[in-house]
């Protein structure tokens, strides 16, 4: 049994999610993993906001407090580029393996990131930064280990999965959104939901793990311009509008693509509702792979942080 | 680089299928994951026999010639169990890590022969032994690490999907079965299959691998009894009938249960067709996710070896 001490950094959302996960599958990490998980710093914007079932002892407003504290794991839930980028670099510095969940940073940052990680021999997991519960890196990275992965194509933003499937019955985009962010899916600023740049940093993100190739074709259209009209017309057809968001191999690497497509109920993607997420993953010699579940919340998104702490933790 | 040798054991579809694919992917998985794979010997029953694209110099009819070469990892691929169980010992004696996507031997002999590997410091890759190319074993060992599972749901058994998908059809049960063994899912001895006994195979690796808790009751129904008159009266429900596994949770340990069920449009298993395969997973944090896809076939299941190959490789 070895004892790991994590250092988390941001307890927003995901990250009393994540707490609270750990102190629930302690006991079971223990014995089937061989790993007992501690926190044991947490940096916090505000130390006096109450935060149910979080140890307000572990509570620190100084980001060294967290990470010059010797822990094996740094957690980083704080989200954004820059102090999120500054933190990551210096607990890789510090020879400690990270595990985030921002794919801003990974989708501006990544190769510089682990690189980085690789020269000081430490590992960075991600597997949360894309489509929250549903193991999609690590399938990539190691379930289809073997196969020549051709493409990669899904639903992977549940916000404006969330908002189409209002508009299917009835709502208007804007009370759509409206709900999406009561519901605690969207952000308040959701343009980069809606506008198909969250979808097109997931999908940066997948295709540097499935295809040795850069982007050399990008195509983003969200899905504001998306009417009731639209919607109807589909479903005239016996279809429905979902933003699609794929990666294919083209001759000279990768194209990337995001715009909202009608699709027959026979396709995979068509059944996805709310704000669940699939992705469809196409092997040479596997076929078609469909994974499907809940892209984000806090414990969903949590649950992937933790197995990455698990992963990381047992390398 | 390291150079990794292969001793395969079995040249059959999915040992050719295996023979293709290294060759195919052995560049990119040099360059990806820094192994160079070699096949170095390939035991068969019958070295006469025509195979091709095999290398008619590696084949042997003698088990040690492949066992006692010196080969980094064994990859069985012959079936059955007492051979195959007692070459997959030699080579755990010999200090190799072995794949194989022998169900029927882990169901038998699985905490013995694992219980070995980790006490001669090797591992057992086992991914292709349940729902070929549906790289199931891995999310439920490292995936979903962070998260207590509760239930297991799935079509785990092609041929029996393949069989109630053609009954829908019009066909016969003994048509439909007939078809599926001239098309290479079902054995010439589909007993396994239709009585529900492999599904119940498959359902108990899982369960191991989900569960830290014993099997306390078991119920195993197959398809057999299935008549077009079922098949008509779900139909006239909107219904489809699937043989649905699943093992789940209960007071005293875990209950396993594989029977045919009449399931309602909405449900993801009534949309697995054809010799495809589905497995639901719930877990407490991460909710339902679904994995589909192909459950059988040579490169499918070389696809889910390879992959393992590349993991005990990298280890």
């Amino acid at each position: 049994m070895s004892r790991v001490t994590i250092g988390l950094l941001g307890c927003g959302t995901v990250g009393r999610g994540f707490v609270e996960l750990v102190e629930r599958e302690r006991a079971r990490i223990c014995a089937r993993h061989g790993v007992d998980l501690h926190i044991k710093k947490i940096l916090v914007r505000d130390e006096t906001k109450e935060r149910a079932g979080v140890d307000r002892r572990l509570l620190t407003t100084a980001a060294l407090d967290v990470l010059d504290d010797g822990c094996d794991v740094i957690v980083e839930l704080i989200g954004g580029v820059h102090s999120a980028g500054a933190f990551i670099r210096r607990a890789i510095a510090n020879k400690r393996s990270v595990v985030t969940a921002n794919k801003a940073l990974l989708a501006a940052s990544g190769s510089e990131l682990f690189a980085s990680a690789d020269a000081h021999g430490v590992t960075i997991g991600f597997e949360a930064s894309v489509c929250g519960a549903i193991p999609i890196v690590r399938v990539l990275q190691h379930g289809l280990a073997g196969d020549q992965i051709d493409a990669i194509r899904g639903v992977v933003n549940g916000t404006c999965n969330y908002v189409l499937s209002r508009m299917e019955e009835g709502t208007t985009f804007a009370d759509a959104l409206r709900c999406a962010q009561e519901r605690g899916f969207a952000e308040a600023d959701a343009t980069l939901d809606v506008d198909g740049e969250d979808a097109a940093q997931k999908m940066r993100i997948l295709a540097s793990l499935a295809f040795d190739a850069p982007i050399v074709q990008e195509r983003v259209v969200g899905i504001r311009w998306i009417t009731q009209q639209h919607i109807e017309r589909a479903r005239a057809g016996g279809n429905v509008i979902r933003l699609v968001a794929s990666v294919e191999r083209v001759a000279s690497g990768v194209a990337l693509r995001v715009e909202p497509c009608e699709l027959d109920a026979n396709d995979p993607l068509a059944n996805v509702k709310d704000e669940n997420n699939a992705v469809i993953v196409r092997g040479r010699a596997a076929g078609e792979i469909v994974l499907c579940g809940k892209g984000a919340g806090a414990l969903p998104t949590a649950s992937a942080v933790l197995s990455d702490v698990i992963a990381v933790s047992c390398i």
